[in-house]
């Protein structure tokens, strides 16, 4: 029980976010903006028939993101009673992955234009599933 | 640029799944399940207010899965023709994560019981957001 809880788990990169947000914003802003995801060159094969979905989950990294409480105000707005972090999509969290449904624009060789990534410029992007 | 593809991401899980499921089935089989998602106790406060969703993601780790290719046939039937490792949910890709919307039954103390998560027994859970 004890193994359970405490391995590590080591990922990587299959790739990274480029858009023109280097810090965060409102997440309505930065979902109006169109991103890349520039992936692996080896990994291109991999985005085979991709485009037969217009809309993708990209699972990704808060690499800026440090510390958290278990408990916070949603939206950081102290007027809301605070909830649990699990019952938020905060990005300070115990691992601070991202979970978002994007539109897939279009896949050019190794790079997705997407929109609606609530992520910054540089965020590691850890897969893209079908949504 | 070499760094943003390279830079290892080390995660631990924030707790693990129990069921009767020993080894991989169908995933429609497996959906029927209730599971439960054992938090580390020291997270349990990261639960409150989750009881207002009915339906919540997991994220976790095939931690059994080894190895993948690029391009897979779906589900393994080599009738159909292969697609890219991004365009399907396979657990063998390059990073083997799983995420799932679940039915959150209830919560009792750092217990989650669930139906509807295609993860065998002694899954890492990785993550637990708003559905």
């Amino acid at each position: 029980m004890t193994d359970k809880f405490s391995t590590p788990i080591q990922l990587r990169p299959i790739g990274y976010v480029e858009n023109g947000v280097d810090e965060a914003i409102s997440p309505a802003m930065i979902r109006a903006v169109e991103s890349r995801i520039i992936l692996k060159p080896r990994l291109e094969n991999g985005l085979k028939s991709l485009g037969l979905s217009s809309r993708v989950m990209v699972i990704f990294y808060f690499h800026q993101s440090e510390g958290y409480e278990l408990q916070q105000h949603p939206r950081g707005d102290t007027s809301r009673p605070k909830r649990g972090v699990f019952a938020l999509r905060t990005p300070r969290r115990p691992n601070p992955i991202g979970v978002t449904v994007v539109d897939l624009d279009r896949v050019e060789g190794n790079v997705l234009f997407v929109h609606g990534l609530d992520a910054i410029n540089g965020t590691p992007v850890l897969d893209i599933k079908p949504a």
